[in-house]
């Protein structure tokens, strides 16, 4: 069937247009979802925060306990659900992991859910 | 104590800068968290898109069950979470209810955490 055809067959009668013909589709939500949910926790939240606030704009995993007031090993796996996330990169220095912030997925998931 | 005073006896001779000075708080961080969580789930996100992609900017909730497959109890629930977190209006037509998206909340809430 040509495209001028599968036009021609469209209800012009409709009352309203097709719902949600530009909207996400499942596969879209999910990723997009996904960089929001590492997102959805105070935690998480704030180390964030104190990253992106680091004048370096960086912060050794050594700085990033005391602030948040939890362990090392809880602040790492927090740190790596924003890594997967796409929301932040580790680099391993010696003894220590160091995290950068990355609001590209942040910013892409935003304008995803609203493009205009 | 003055102004003066304090800063003066600020360490002069620290290392680093003290992180997380214009880091969220962890009040800030639950308010911002709070708004992300509710886009922490595929199928919001997708009936957020679906809503913003109406060509009325607003969407009855008769016409949001078909697009994700559910029932209208469970996408009224979730439509609850993204009313409450600020991310969607809701007003009352007859026997529908229309909901349009505001993403204000959504663009606070990123500025928040990455005011560069």
């Amino acid at each position: 069937m040509t495209t001028t055809a599968t036009l021609l067959l469209q209800p012009v009668d409709a009352c309203c247009a097709p719902a949600g013909e530009d909207a996400l589709d499942a596969s879209q939500a999910e990723d997009v979802a996904k960089v929001f949910k590492a997102l959805g926790d105070p935690t998480r939240v704030r180390l964030l925060s104190l990253i992106a606030a680091s004048p370096t704009g960086e912060a050794c995993i050594c700085d990033l306990t005391a602030p948040v007031g939890l362990s090392q090993p809880t602040v790492s796996h927090h740190m790596k659900q924003l890594v997967d996330a796409g929301l932040a990169t580790r680099e391993q220095r010696g003894k220590w992991a160091y995290y950068r912030a990355d609001f590209a997925a942040l910013t892409a998931s935003s304008r995803a859910l609203n493009p205009a």
